[in-house]
């Protein structure tokens, strides 16, 4: 079995490459794993070694890539399942979530809270579907909600912690600075979380900040993370399910797509001096929201 | 190439892989990763898979392994390269660093500030020679200086933060308290400050914490954590340089040891109402130590 993931140097795929190893052992086959450093040409180059090195079936991420790769697969007669988004139409098995509904999801909670002023710190959009459809889903809800996003609060950084760092540290010197900064996934809101520590501002009381896939940092740092919870490690050995039965037989391509579970954590909490627009009443102050709920 | 390492859900291995694989596609190869769950047997049976799909050459870490896989590795003639240890006597390239002298000289550092009751969070270190040569470190300094390591004090746990808050918990409740905790990775020690954090225990006030490793995490949490800084990506890229040399000619195999550098962060400063020792004057108050030199 073979699986091309954009990098290793991610909690979410190492989890997620972890489930789907561990679950093909047990049948007995051996994981080849590529990385593409986000590069559709570079995930073209490994999808055809890894074939030629003789993978029976194959892990991809996401759909940022040409159809030439599907061609490829299609033509040699690898199966193969793609993750961590979600298409129904598509002709090929998928195990994902819809990234943009989910992103909306999360903005929904925020604006429900009292937010009107954001700021999004993005993953690279450019070849990284999951990334932008987020950043969609993020304007999709505040759109719908009359709420404006000026282009200055919307930045997009490589998934590290310094540069998240830096992205927040712009966000805090705009002149009307955002009351919640929505992230692209846990690593950036791990960075922007940090910089309001270093910077001694409170979280949740001064900035709300929400990450994306719960990794297991989300859990443990202080205040911990309000964050979507992706169960990678499952859809890992649901994928190697995925692979084995397509390997074995002909049926249909499955498409599953799972719900995320909003996680509220200690960033998070009513902008302060709010008045909650849905409940109509005051919100209470941010000190007394709990700080930790999960 | 192929590379077989513990697992990919590891920052450091991230890297090192990162590096490798971005040096080996410069020279037109594709990396075949697998991992091992630090299971030697599981070991055996990757380096096999690999070989069988025709890798070139290998990387492996360690030498938790038994003497089959080097005969099989001999026999096949794949050149190979062992990293994250050092043994200036083995017939095979090695490309790494002593773990028992470096951790000997971070237990070193927190002896020469005045630290003398000790804990330990140690990876598992059955199966795993980077861990044990960690703690044989850490036990060798303090033998040589006349200071006791107590058996309850070293507790060894799977590299997870939630598993190194849990062994951090444990230690707070010792009636003879360690005033300092040595973390066999960042991982750990990461894990070990957030449980002290969460007590609303003062670091480095009341407890001083190392790790090992210097991911990035380690400069950005808050204090930052005293560790020892591990040149991953460059490792990954000069393990590339040995194996393609190693396929291109018949060269004496490469034995490089690399000493790590100290990094002093916020988690460490001598205890509390300690004299130092060695200067034979008061230690300075630790509000008084900078929090963050790097």
């Amino acid at each position: 079995m073979g699986a091309v993931i954009p990098t290793v140097d991610s909690a979410l795929f190492a989890k997620l490459v972890d489930g789907l190893q561990q679950a093909i052992h047990q049948h007995g086959f051996q994981l080849l794993l590529a990385s593409t450093n986000y590069s559709p040409e570079r995930e073209a180059g490994e999808v055809l070694a890894l074939i030629e090195r003789g993978v029976d079936a194959m892990l991809l991420v996401g759909r940022s890539r040409g159809p030439q790769v599907y061609e490829l697969l299609r033509s040699r007669g690898i199966p193969f399942v793609t993750t961590c988004h979600y298409d129904g139409t598509a002709p090929w098995p998928i195990l994902g979530w819809d990234n943009a509904a989910e992103a909306e999801r999360l903005a929904d909670y925020l604006l429900d809270i009292g937010h009107r002023r954001f700021g999004v710190i993005a993953g690279i959009t450019n070849d990284n579907d999951r990334a932008a459809d987020r950043v969609a889903g993020f304007r999709r809800a505040l759109a719908r909600r009359g709420v404006a996003l000026p282009a200055s609060n919307v930045i997009e950084r490589p998934y590290t912690v310094p540069e998240a760092r830096t992205a927040m540290a712009t966000l805090l010197r705009l002149t009307e600075r955002p009351t919640a900064v929505m992230c692209g996934n846990d690593i950036l809101a791990y960075g922007a979380l940090q910089e309001c520590l270093w910077q001694n501002m409170r979280v949740p009381e001064e900035i709300s900040i929400t990450g994306f896939d719960n990794i297991e940092m989300a859990a443990h740092c202080r205040p911990g993370i309000t964050t979507l919870h992706v169960p990678a490690f499952e859809l890992g050995q649901r994928a190697a399910a995925i692979l084995l039965d397509a390997n074995s037989g002909d049926s249909p391509p499955a498409h599953v797509c799972i719900d995320l579970e909003l996680i509220v954590r200690g960033t998070t909490a009513p902008p302060r001096g709010s008045v909650s627009a849905r409940r109509g009443t005051k919100a209470p102050p941010a000190s007394l929201i709990p700080s930790e709920s999960s």
